[in-house]
């Protein structure tokens, strides 16, 4: 039997508070799962700062992998198993992409990306195709596997129907997380039918579409994330954590280029201010690592690196007002200058952020968006795109709604000195109604 | 208006999977939940590491605290309030007690307070009643004030009525982790009727006791913590990875004391080996802290350590067997001196773990057990202890069940050298029924 | 102390699934539960008849009713107490009313009200002030007590902060059915966090307000209508037995009126057929009576009353077709001369039935609704209607979808003579899109 | 392709709460659901009176009857399927058995047959091999089909394996109403990991047995069987309503037999009076019908029964206190004496009533409990009994707890006349422990 139908002699289970139990049976999957790039998503937060708002969402990416994987094992053996339309020897590219699809992601990645201008997706190829342990596993397969589950999750892979599995607007990836950041979070939102929503999944010919008798069964799964998003995702709180955060980074990396003497010298980050990494070197990040760093710092010399740290660390955020980037532009500058006025540092202090910076869409069918949208399956065998068809989703898709924000540390415009100038800050930031 | 009676503008909720919500009116618990001290809970794992069998069991110490608040928080101001037997004074002495009883963890307590002999309920006297910011918070209440919670916390406090709520074997602390861990974990075990329980609580002259009609609801909780116990608590892959933990701590202190130079020195764990820490040690230390090391370690020239510290964080875990103490303690000694034999260092590799280890126990009434027992309020007025009525908790509890393992890395048993006397020790292990 | 104030020397508690317990202290609710006309509600099903696609949906108004108490109750007891906006004195008022409002309801409400041409309504009214046991216990509360209880649930009361609690677009009504519901049935909508949406409730001067930061709450729950309605309240196969079932009082009452000879005499009927009914004739009729007589009747010489009493009670419905009032008017009465050329009398076997005719709507502010529109208390103080904040909710309000069918006995039209004919028919039929 | 392998040209499915969906394939089980026998279970409560105490507990056996049905065909399909100890061809005796266990049952089931001697068992084999739809359905299978279906119910087959899968002290049957009973009660009891019991059943030569592994998931279920049976089903108020009802029937019986006129003759029971009836005289019985003749009956001019019928159907029930049948029983004869002096007749208004009396038994291995005991399947092969290797099981098996009640009008004792009798009565209760 080859490495790529060896089955396990006992089927092997993880019990999971979303789906019950994971089950695997697959020695590959088996083995990804033991390899240790897989592991070390155990200690990557799936919600990255959002635990600071609620406390539950402490679940990992490990967790929403495995949770990826068990759909799509389901859609797989379940649903499509034995339709004309659905090549069985995709099963285990389609099983490996989906467990594998978050490879590449590393601590807060979404403002470590920013700063260090690195991107999990290549991470994530360069994982699956460089020399770790999940290569090793995935070449027993054959030579060409990696490459394979690769393009799947890069969504440049011949069949498209396997791509939309992993990436469309209702795949396995959407589905577990919605479910799972709701059952950590604890929020009533994310809730929708899954099993309605798989037995209703059809392959064909280049896609996966879904029969229009379970339309409404999507309508509650569109209205989920659109919830989770507004609720969850966007939450103004754990932006202000990403805000300082993301500063956090930013400050050390200017400071280590500006020859600043660090007390607690930054060596995990120095491949990444001089851009020299290696994928060892990213491998060897996690939240962790980061934390203790920040940890760390709150000791150093340079009062803004402390401070930030102090703040993320402890919890101590930046509150913040509504902010209208039209209307507002020219009130920014001012409240720079004041800022600047009274001796606290704008470029670290106040800092405007937008929910498009978020990589998230809760519905828009076409342009920018890549992710495929969802097809309906009618009786008499046409493909409708839902939004024509139901009026809730049509409501809020392809509208782009921005939530701007401004960021500020408001005790520092309370205590101390210059008062009269940080009055008048506080009362421009007053204005824009906090 | 004093401190202690200040209350918020408006009620501040926290969303929590377990409780729905958790309610914050008094300033005094506002504050204290904003002390770093207290934030620091974020960062330990309230089930060590049993994440590692049961993935969604991720949560912190944190959320743990905030629940056991909330249950004593609705003791107080739901059932006991306004009873005779209630002394209203109280109140926001029991309330910090339960926000604060778990305050002096550290990371991975278990193994690293018998490596390092040190004492969480130490930690936390420290913390309430040394300079932090948890004490100044305390200290606004009344100067006398840190050091009355922490006489409930540990028990001495004279009042045995508010202890009882804090520690006995029905009390707010087990109440809120039997249902968070299971909740976490996905286990369907770990319910019970707690609102029924909280419903039939009564405040007595010096104790906490159960209207006898809800006898069937505690015997469910009282089940549920057996079956938790059993299921999770005492799992046997969650101990292994305890067993290598304690066994990487022991091997940094015994090659630290024994001048062994460090490519990665222990900065943190420096003042632990020697005994001269203070608090302000202590509480840098964090679980993300402690895998940075483990994963520095990773790549130390001392082949133990980095092997060990490999296993931990890759989840490389040990295998076991049942063992006997009784029986096979001869049978230990030969093994040990086959590992010899096969330049395995017994010390770090041949491990016998018994539950009787674990700092738990799920019912037993009396002697060395410190939590006040279960005492039924029966109709007449009379108070009898629970298993003295209930048969099923009679046949649990007081019958100390222990299960003894041995702990081995099966894969250096097959690979390599010294095949046979690896044949040897695989034979012996094998009979003791692997 | 008064009736009205008079408490339960212990608390009286309900265990129910959808809110853990329903709480009684007073003894007016206690006695009012206790009555023989409340006692009735637990012998009507508060989904008529769909239980029979939902066979989970077996549960009562009597059930409903206890859960509308609960949540008024909380909304008085927790919610609104001590705000100066809420008047206390009307607490007992609005408890009665949450209790009592569905008293009127009888067997299968909607077809009987229609073919009988009653009202439920008028039910509760005569109820609440008639001869009656829930009369005595309310008159000894005050004289006009019964008076004010029935005006409020006939919306005319003075206070309309008082009716709002009980009727409008998000009252305690509909937040207890929609969970309900959805409990019983199992389906996965009907979800949404009163918990959140009872917290921002607000009393204003003559109505109840939502806080504008529970908007996402709210949203969701009008969702959970939008698609309860779709899925389980308009559920084409449970309008079919409605049919079916309006249809067999039809004929039974035009039997009657014809001198038609019953072998089992339609005793409980007689007063409704011709309109000389009382009360007590009304409440003297419950589902298990009507199912009674349906058996009874299977028995009967004529053929349709046979006929479609046997589809009733043993589950052989009708088929449908979707149907364009608009479009096919024509072809409906083609169809209708068909099927008496094919022997098969289509007043009794070609119905046409339209979700306009169900007393239903997911959110229409304004015109004929009577229910009061959700207004949003902003943070400025303003109240805004919802539908002019919300994107989604304006997205389905205010456009009646309407949902029509064709209604027919499948096998009849297969079967036995006039096969040329009923060939046509299904033609006819299956062009409308079966 | 025979009628016994006729597979549904699209899968159907059921809405469940407890099971989420009831998946249908085989057209003789879809034909079997549609059969009017069937069909009539919708009008039978599962839990008989249970609803008077446990508002929720209104389902049907209908219900329970489909739940039973899926448990099994999930073993059969999912964990028997392919094994070799699993004959397939017995696949579709077993489904039928399970969904068809009940069938027999009628109204009120347990103190119907009580006061009219018959044997819900004896009815089930009636329907499954008499003159009916569901033998007509079977029949079809094979001429022997409706027997061998039968002998499974009745557990005189000869593989004993299919018997245990319906009838031993772990099986569907218990599986489904634990849970749906738990579900529609809501009582927080009930629950247990069936998940993990049904992944860890293995056929053995003549039994079904449960991996050792699973043991302490079994402990849970027996657990919350022992929960149910105290908390809900040995309920000492549903307990009360069945009394009235047992004793409305033995006066109507008794009325008939001495020749009194009803005012509405009792048409349906008369051939039970008389026992003459059929199964036809059976079938048109249900639980609407029952209510039907007590709401009448409330008007007959016999006293004690349009007393009893009044209690029953408003809820007016008797008050009871515990009893002791070897210590109390001559305090029951002086009782009854004293009754008859006060003008009460003790042979309905005092009566005793036990536990014993109901056809229930959390887990007793052996003697007269005809349901298989627990096998665990130990790892190297053997098989042993649970409670020998269970102490939590052990302690609560075999010793049979039987309840003893005493039922009476305590309003009957308060007003009127003869109140020194009266009293002498409520001292003597007393006395017992009111």
């Amino acid at each position: 039997m080859s490495y790529a139908t060896q089955k396990l002699v006992e089927e092997k289970v993880f019990k999971d508070p979303v789906h019950r139990y994971i089950h695997v049976r697959d020695q590959v999957i088996w083995d990804l799962i033991n390899a240790k790039e897989f592991q070390r998503l155990r200690r990557i937060k799936q919600l990255g700062t959002s635990y600071l708002v609620f406390h539950g969402a402490e679940h990992s990416r490990f967790s929403h992998s495995l949770g990826v994987y068990e759909i799509v094992r389901r859609i797989s053996d379940d649903v499509f198993h034995g339709r004309p339309e659905w090549d069985e020897s995709e099963r285990l590219t389609v099983l490996c992409a989906a467990l594998l699809h978050d490879l590449g992601h590393g601590p807060f990645s979404h403002s470590f990306e920013k700063v260090f201008n690195v991107d999990h997706e290549e991470f994530t190829r360069a994982i699956l195709t460089g020399d770790t342990e999940v290569n090793e596993i995935l070449k027993k397969v054959s030579p060409e596997f990696p490459a394979h589950v690769a393009e799947v999750i890069a969504k440049t892979y011949a069949n498209k129907q396997v791509i939309s599995l992993i990436s469309s607007q209702i795949d396995a990836d959407r589905m577990d997380y919605l479910q799972r950041d709701a059952y950590y979070t604890g929020v009533s939102y994310g809730h929708f039918d899954m099993e309605r929503i798989l037995r209703v999944m059809r392959p064909l010919a280049d896609q996966v579409v879904i029969k229009s008798s379970g339309m409404h069964a999507v309508e509650d799964y569109i209205m989920s994330r659109y919830q989770m998003y507004w609720q969850v995702y966007f939450h103004p709180v754990a932006r202000s954590a990403e805000v300082i955060l993301r500063k956090i980074l930013q400050r050390a990396k200017e400071l280590s280029e500006s020859g600043y003497k660090f007390k607690q010298p930054p060596t995990h980050f120095l491949a990444f201010f001089d851009r020299s990494f290696t994928l060892a070197d990213y491998l060897a990040l996690d939240e962790g690592v980061l934390m203790t760093y920040f940890q760390l710092w709150m000791d150093e010399r340079d009062p803004i690196l402390a401070d930030l740290c102090d703040r993320f660390v402890n919890r101590r955020l930046f509150q913040y007002v509504d902010f209208d980037p039209g209307k507002d532009y020219k009130k920014l500058g001012e409240l720079a200058s004041l800022f600047k006025k009274a001796g606290i540092d704008p470029e670290y202090y106040l800092i405007d952020d937008s929910t498009s910076d978020l990589p998230y869409d809760f519905y828009r069918p076409g342009e920018e968006e890549e992710r495929l949208p969802i097809q309906l399956l009618m009786p008499n065998g046409d493909v409708k795109e839902l939004s024509r068809l139901s009026q809730v989703v049509d409501a809020i898709s392809g509208k782009r709604r921005t939530d701007y924000k401004l960021y500020f540390p408001a005790e520092l415009l309370i205590d101390g000195q210059k008062k009269a100038i940080k009055q008048q800050i506080l009362d421009m930031l007053r204005e824009g109604g906090v």
